[in-house]
């Protein structure tokens, strides 16, 4: 008799289908290039609504091809809770990102099913349409649609940069379904996906219990000083815009430091630069990231400091905010179901915050939601050599299922919140 | 009765045939462009010749189009003191690189002429083929050939942009003369050229005795850490290569400070560089300069310990020397005669060393060479804005004289070295 307790998903299963359909786009290097709406994802689309099917689900399209696959619950009257995560990857993608969570909610169904195990709600497997956001601008734009923050025609404008629209490009593979966006309602999301980070890794934790994702905001930074000739100009007469660049570089390093927080300073170049002459313009991008949105506000208000007394030393400085991302904090009761989850069948977890944006990060703003980490080896993603192992995903398998069944246990005597 | 310490070059006269000159090749931003061997290039050379032939001068082009106008002195027996500079220009060059030493000789010449005073050695005027490199690499090419550093051959074969050959060039504007390069014998040369540097002017001289030019050598160096997600990789797992070569940066300046020599950074780019990666590759260039080799030495060692001690905290480091220039140190009769003819018309002067490379730099070994610097404004060149006063330009004109003169009266009594 499967209880909540004894329900078992199966390792070997969902190892040998996370290999298996990595063929799909498969690179012979051991990734997988699958970009959204391209002839590989229209397989991969295609595979998974047929498995879907014989999972005993009903697989529904939504007008910007995000699938929702679900299986009835004990009670209709209850919105579905949705599990899954994104099935296209990057350019030179890696075989976990994004998949595992799809994959994995297709093992809970399969496993709900060889048990005839029936929830209250319904569950719901969603497959979110341009994740990566490598071939259409902006990434997560599926669930962005599905969580209202764009509308459809915008969706519809994007163009690859081969000048093909999202929605030729939706309709040159089938996938513009006749579901409203937005329209399918959801009681909660669970998401699993592999880390994309060290930390889980270097902790030696099984399961990261994703708290929320952190905040980010994006500068650019003009430094301009005066370009001179690097044989004639003495030490004290140059303004080298690079060595104020460096500065900053470094300063910004230590205000990530200060505030536990992270920054990143991952372009620069020298305007008109030659190897003898002294920079006299150089641009520069800052990337600060924390969990809290307050202790991101010192830290730009810290930037600032740092580019004054730069400044003060003979230089000219803009700073432009480019964008910005709060903080998302996840639900406190999807939390404790993914820690009971994890409790129960032992395995050893960690509260951690994403550094990465998530499609979770969208849905959190119109349900209850949360995500669960597994660890990637070396913290790598984004790379045909990203890698987790069978025990590992199975174990995120498992705790995604048990979390959902305990969400499904409390949730479904109390009412409703968010959807 | 004109003497040596009587005779007086025109500053009028000479500041009009700047600023006359200046037309062909000239720029609507007050700049010159006259790339060697252009027809720009050819214009000022006809130009040349007809008023050095005015001037009482015979005019001979060996053949890489170095242009030699000789004046008769009372011994006939003696090799000719040069004078000169170079007449091409940079893309968007000044009105007064290169072309001050020429036309100050020929304000030289013409005043010898007006006054009907004999030299005496012969007293040459050469205008150089190709010193600034802009159009054919390398730079000060004519000089260079001149003093057998390259052979004919090298020169002809060397293409421009739009793959002219050197030769074709020569002959397109008639300029490949019947002089043998490098037959032309010199008893020493002088060359006025404006500092291209700001020290004059913050010293407030008039004169700098250029007593040599600055030895450089150039690296180029790779910094290789590990890429990483910007959002997920904690800063204590970071090797972010783009901060080790800020660190390398600001120590490349504190080795140029602590052996009071000059180091550039001209050069940076981040490979594969995207605001939202850390960065795994930082390539940069390194320009040291110093006046004297034994301590350029040291500070090519001092920059392989900064290398080894930011390899030391986790990075690989490779680096590579391109290229190196040795110190060169102008002959010291040469710079007595200088300061003579400084100190006969009591103006200010200074020692000074020069930081860019110049065809005395070439000349200086095979004959007695030195140099005189005028102020520019802001110490500004290669630039349509250079700028030098018209008091400036006489007095270097004034000085260059007396300087040849001395030279003239010293030499002719006692067996002549070098040539």
């Amino acid at each position: 008799m499967p209880t909540m307790s004894n329900l078992r998903t199966n390792a070997d299963r969902l190892w040998s289908t996370l290999i298996e359909t990595a063929a799909i786009g498969g690179t012979s290097d051991g990734g997988i290039r699958r970009l959204t709406l391209s002839n590989e994802d229209r397989r991969v689309r295609d595979w998974f609504r047929d498995v879907c099917v014989a999972a005993g689900c009903t697989v529904s399209v939504d007008e910007v091809g995000n699938m929702f696959a679900i299986r009835r619950g004990r009670r209709s009257d209850l919105p579905p809770i949705a599990i899954g995560s994104h099935l296209d990857t990057q350019p030179t993608g890696g075989k976990f990102d994004g998949i595992l969570g799809v994959l994995a909610g297709l093992e809970i169904m399969r496993t709900l099913q060889d048990a005839g195990y029936e929830t209250e709600s319904p569950l719901m497997l969603v497959n979110w349409t341009n994740e990566e956001g490598a071939r259409f601008a902006p990434a997560m734009l599926g669930s962005a649609i599905h969580a209202g923050l764009f509308d459809v025609a915008y969706a519809n404008e994007r163009r690859d940069a081969n000048g093909v629209t999202f929605r030729e490009a939706l309709d040159g593979i089938g996938y513009r379904g006749p579901l409203a966006a937005g329209s399918m309602p959801m009681a909660a999301m669970f998401e699993l996906h592999i880390e994309q980070g060290p930390i889980l890794e270097r902790q030696n934790k099984q399961i990261g219990v994703v708290t929320g994702i952190q905040g980010m905001r994006w500068y650019d930074v003009t430094v301009s000083g005066q370009s001179a000739h690097a044989g004639t100009t003495p030490l004290d007469m140059r303004r080298d815009a690079l060595l104020a660049a460096a500065r900053i570089v470094l300063g910004a390093e230590e205000i990530a430091r200060a505030h536990a927080g992270l920054a990143t300073v991952g372009e620069i170049s020298v305007i008109d630069a030659s190897r003898n002459v002294v920079p006299g313009e150089v641009r520069l991008t800052v990337d600060l990231r924390h969990h809290r949105d307050k202790t991101l506000e010192a830290m730009e208000k810290a930037l600032g400091v740092l580019l004054n007394s730069v400044e003060s030393v003979g230089y000219d400085i803009a700073l432009q905010k480019l964008w910005e991302s709060p903080v998302v904090q996840f639900d406190a009761d999807c939390l404790t179901a993914v820690e009971q989850g994890a409790g129960q069948i032992g395995c050893s977890f960690m509260s951690i915050v994403s550094g990465a944006g998530h499609d979770s990060a969208n849905i959190a703003k119109i349900a209850p939601t949360a995500m669960i980490f597994v660890p990637c080896k070396n913290g790598l993603s984004h790379n045909p050599a990203e890698s987790a192992t069978r025990e590992d995903c199975a174990t995120g398998a498992q705790v995604l299922l048990n979390a959902v069944l305990f969400y499904d246990q409390q949730k479904t005597h109390k009412p409703m919140r968010g959807g």
